[in-house]
């Protein structure tokens, strides 16, 4: 139908879209290419034409997830609050409904081969988190703004991990009242 | 060959063992039935048998594992160590190869159904790790165990996470300062 608006997009926007929503959801391993085609009205043929292959169409999901900040990340970058109070706010319990902590770390999870297209982005999108959380550091007026944002990234690597087996309660509360200890210790 | 100690076990314990090592290593979803049967020397039919499907032997690897610490979470068993020390043990930066975080995690990762059968090993099993740890805040004199236990769960979960993708060390380290300032304000 030439109205809807998933149909009139390219293959290529469309393969991406069902990436997108059947890994992050379902897992990388268990969504097959047939089931992707499906998903996104196309064939195999196309997507192996566009991708070379199901790592191919991996790779080019986390490259244009690596764009943005994941939902989770979001907090970071919240011009309504000060450099202090968005550190904080990467900890609030998370309301979105689906969320099943970092689509890196989850891939990554997946895709343990070293060689594997996908590893370098994986890397690199914690690298940079990890540099935007020590540019807030700084901004903040942390005295080491490096060690408190390599803390603070552990902490919220745990949060996401633990959202999937535990919810976000379970997570987040204990994960905000760390970063809140941490906060203090390392801004006086 | 007779004298192959790996031989000499059961059909169950070649391939729970070829289950531990093939999906820690490179994962759950990449590993098929037929790597796992060549692995263990069975037949498919052994294993369909034995354990229904390749997630009713998922399932069985995962309650194998739950009979005894993770790796990672041993240095919270060490009596040689006073319990808040116990605590911080578990943020020295691991030395053992091939460690890929928690293998309850991973597998959290790759079988989001809320209805697989691996689903309720994997929370019952960070749940009895977070009483572990409250257990231990207690004996080491915190105003608040359970508070404790709670922010530790998610800093480990967070360098268990990190330790796949940015190594022991980066991983590691900022968890054991950051649970050194969470020890000492949380016993006083």
């Amino acid at each position: 139908m030439a109205t809807n608006t998933e149909l009139e997009r390219s293959p290529e926007r469309r393969l991406l879209a069902a990436a997108r929503r059947l890994f992050y959801r379902h897992g990388i391993g268990v969504t097959g290419v047939a089931e992707l085609c499906a998903a996104a009205g196309v064939s195999k043929r196309t997507l192996y034409e566009l991708y070379g292959s199901k790592d191919g169409l991996v790779a080019a999901y986390l490259a244009e997830l690596a764009e943005r900040p994941t939902p989770l990340e979001e907090p970071l970058d919240r011009d309504d609050l000060t450099p202090r109070q968005r550190l904080l706010a990467l900890f609030d319990r998370p309301t979105r409904p689906g969320l099943r902590g970092c689509p890196f770390h989850n891939a990554g999870v997946e895709l343990p081969a070293a060689d594997h297209p996908a590893r370098a982005t994986i890397r690199a999108h914690k690298e940079a988190f990890r540099a935007d959380l020590a540019r807030t550091a700084r901004a903040a007026g942390a005295a080491d703004p490096d060690g408190l944002a390599g803390q603070l990234l552990v902490l919220f690597e745990g949060a996401n991990a633990l959202l999937a087996t535990l919810g976000a309660a379970a997570a987040f509360d204990p994960a905000h009242a760390a970063a809140d200890v941490l906060l203090a210790a390392a801004i006086r």
